[in-house]
């Protein structure tokens, strides 16, 4: 936080103190109602539990619900467990559509039933369906604040209704036009409508091709066509095609990062969460990471056999130990680098499937050249520390030959066993670092020991 | 892609095929126009050489430009060079000024001099600023189509000014408003505009509270503000308030991928690049790997030298080596874990320094329940593997007992360096992964030899 932000924020505080300790709801409705609601939320969090609960139990529900919007999951349910069902149904009717669905899907169950019984019945079948959409879905992300105009308005008429609709609809860079069954069957904007001759029909204006997303489909979805596009809404339809909401770049701002999070997630061997590291407990944390350990734990196993097989030849040389954490480690950043790069080209579809036999090539050349740096490294390193019971130029080939192929071989697994997991239609980003370094490490001591007994004679 | 889109996409192909054999480039530009620039760019990418060539020079530069913006940067500099700057200097004219500029900052030095001095001097001179910006600043990803009203305009003046002026604008959710110097000093929306009385002065009814960004500012930063404010747009400034652009949501949606791209990168330990994989050079993405690589392996060398040390302990019972791989892996694992999670926790501003206390404890005990687990499982397998000259109690308490420690040791590290690196002021993400694993592994390997020493009275 800069020097002017922190005391812009000092000030409100100061301010919304001093109206709070003189009661004055109509002050604090005309101070709350001239700031930013992100700087709101800020100051509010920033108050004592007491000052927060008098806050929003005076301000109208309107301006309490721009606060509430800006909130933590976490800070929203004590919020509303606080200051009770009654208060709260009145500002979430007032927050956007698909943040008071949010809110509502993180209550008990019997705190949601009481709060929309207290609605009037249409809002609170509204709030039904939204509900019943999946969270990650196109419908679990869109909200129900958009204008939608009809074929056959003058646009001088569209213009008017706009003025009186549009206040609370969360974008007018696109206005939608729906037919008597509410299907979805143009887009204009605001500036389309604006510079029309007045006396036209909004049919003749706007587009009949309208790039729209099915309410199941998955909230990825919506941000591809973001992406490819560069909209600032995406409208949603039900299966009938019937207009049911829409969906604005900030929501999928949201996507696009809970989407990298869940692959960083994945990638580093843990069952993804959507909640926040501290909101998170202490046993909800360890079952999230304690199912791959376990699984890791079994496939290094593999090396532990690995090394028993080759026990005679660990006896005869115990030199040998002293490089295995450096060639598998060697091995293991190499895999990791290469999977996670194709893991996130495959995620942006920088990289697609039919690429799989070029990336294996390019990987192979990379791999090549990284394995005889490492190799070479790995050769001198043998010249410089004295091995007792085995000639040095023999353990320097030893290893500079092994460190090659393992590395090389933890290149091309890193990305390709993600491409061929995409084939089987798993997640790529399961396919990531820690198994790839199991896999590599497995590898890695059979070619080791093996050119070891070729090389030194074991 | 799904049935629908691949058959569109068919049915555009063999329209445009058709059209350019007959060298119609009038009906090319009707039919052109009817199309989203986004998919009009994808039937393009599956033409021939030659037909792409004709195509752009058959259809004027403003359509030409919303198939160019949509290229890769490999093709669009393909293409500049085969359709000569005579041409590419009207086209890229037309393009939106982002875009425009992200194309120049990629030709050679001589082929953008030759463009821009084909351009008219004012435009040149937009763009030579434009240029000046770092890629990777407010000043880079801005554009520089919006609309700006002075505050003494008449409402009824400002619609029309803005019907006239506006066509070209990114977006209309937010007009701006500028004194006689240039300097932002207000903004309101279309809607704003619509609903007013039109004899007001727009200076009665802008908002005078900006949020704004500075020309040179990280993107980063302006990425962060479309987080907290949800805009549609963001105004930029120069270091005189002076407004300069503005940059809008889609801007900020690839800088989102870019960051956790260049993240996921620097976690796996690679140099970041924002080329795609396939466009990269494989010379390139080994010298991406190898540094990171190199520094790893000296890393590494320390377990060697470790191991060296209890080299005594190691010929005495060969039997130590073969839970090495296991007992680093499971270490290494477990710190990969909390590095990503808190490096992504980080990144998304969820966890703050403050926090860090808090965090280690918390590490701390989810660790010990992680060592627990992994612990035990290393007791079992001793006892269900016989090794020779030890008994397999003592060795089975050693096993659990390093492993318990360095499982805890990884989830604290992976999760405190990150926070300690931000308190030197250094990207977390650096201290990721592979490095983590390798401190682990020397820690774990101390641990391991130093309690077999203990219980196995070596």
């Amino acid at each position: 936080m800069d020097e002017e932000t922190r005391v812009r924020l000092e000030k409100m505080l100061d301010d919304i103190k001093a109206l709070l300790s003189a009661g004055d709801s109509a002050g604090l409705a005309d101070y709350a109602g001239q700031q930013h609601p992100a700087d709101l939320a800020e100051a509010y969090s920033l108050l004592s539990d007491e000052d927060k609960r008098s806050l929003i139990r005076l301000l109208p529900s309107e301006l309490a619900a721009d606060i509430v919007e800006e909130l933590d999951t976490e800070d929203q349910t004590e919020l509303v467990t606080e200051i009770g069902t009654a208060k709260a149904s009145g500002i979430i009717g007032a927050m956007e559509s698909d943040d008071a669905t949010d809110l509502l899907s993180e209550l008990d169950e019997e705190q949601t039933e009481d709060i929309l019984k207290k609605m009037g019945r249409e809002e609170a079948q509204e709030f039904k369906e939204l509900l019943s959409y999946e969270d990650d879905s196109s419908g679990g992300i869109m909200g129900t604040e958009y204008v939608a105009l009809t074929p056959n308005m003058k646009v001088d008429y569209a213009l008017d209704f706009i003025r009186r609709t549009g206040r609370e609809a969360q974008t007018l860079n696109d206005i939608y036009v729906v037919d008597a069954d509410e299907r979805l069957v143009g887009v204009l904007s605001l500036r389309d409508i604006v510079v029309a001759n007045p006396m036209l029909k909004v049919s003749e204006i706007m587009h009949r091709k309208v790039v729209k997303v099915g309410v199941g489909s998955d909230q990825e979805e919506a941000a591809q066509l973001f992406k490819k596009y560069g909209f600032s809404a995406l409208p949603v339809v039900d299966e009938h095609d019937k207009l049911t909401g829409i969906i604005t770049a900030d929501d999928i701002l949201h996507v696009v990062d809970e989407e990298a999070t869940e692959d960083i997630q994945k990638m580093a061997g843990t069952l993804s969460s959507d909640e926040t590291y501290m909101s998170t407990r202490t046993t909800k944390h360890w079952f999230n990471r304690v199912i791959w350990l376990a699984i890791l734990f079994l496939a290094d196993l593999s090396s532990g056999f690995i090394m028993k097989g080759f026990e005679e030849s660990l006896e005869a040389v115990v030199s040998l130990t002293f490089f295995i954490p450096l060639l598998i480690g060697c091995g293991g950043n190499a895999g990791s680098q290469s999977s996670a790069i194709m893991i996130r080209s495959l995620a942006l579809k920088e990289v697609h499937l039919k690429d799989g036999l070029k990336v294996i090539w390019k990987e192979t050349r990379i791999g090549l050249l990284l394995g005889l740096v490492t190799g070479l490294a790995g050769i001198v390193l043998s010249f410089l520390i004295p091995h007792a019971g085995v000639n040095w130029l023999h353990m320097g080939i030893t290893i500079g030959i092994s460190m090659l192929f393992t590395v090389m071989i933890g290149s091309v697994a890193g990305a390709g066993l993600p491409i061929i997991a995409m084939h089987l239609n798993l997640d790529p980003a399961v396919i990531a670092g820690p198994l790839i370094t199991t896999i590599v490490d497995a590898l890695g001591l059979i070619i080791y020991f093996s050119t070891a007994r070729m090389i030194i004679g074991l």
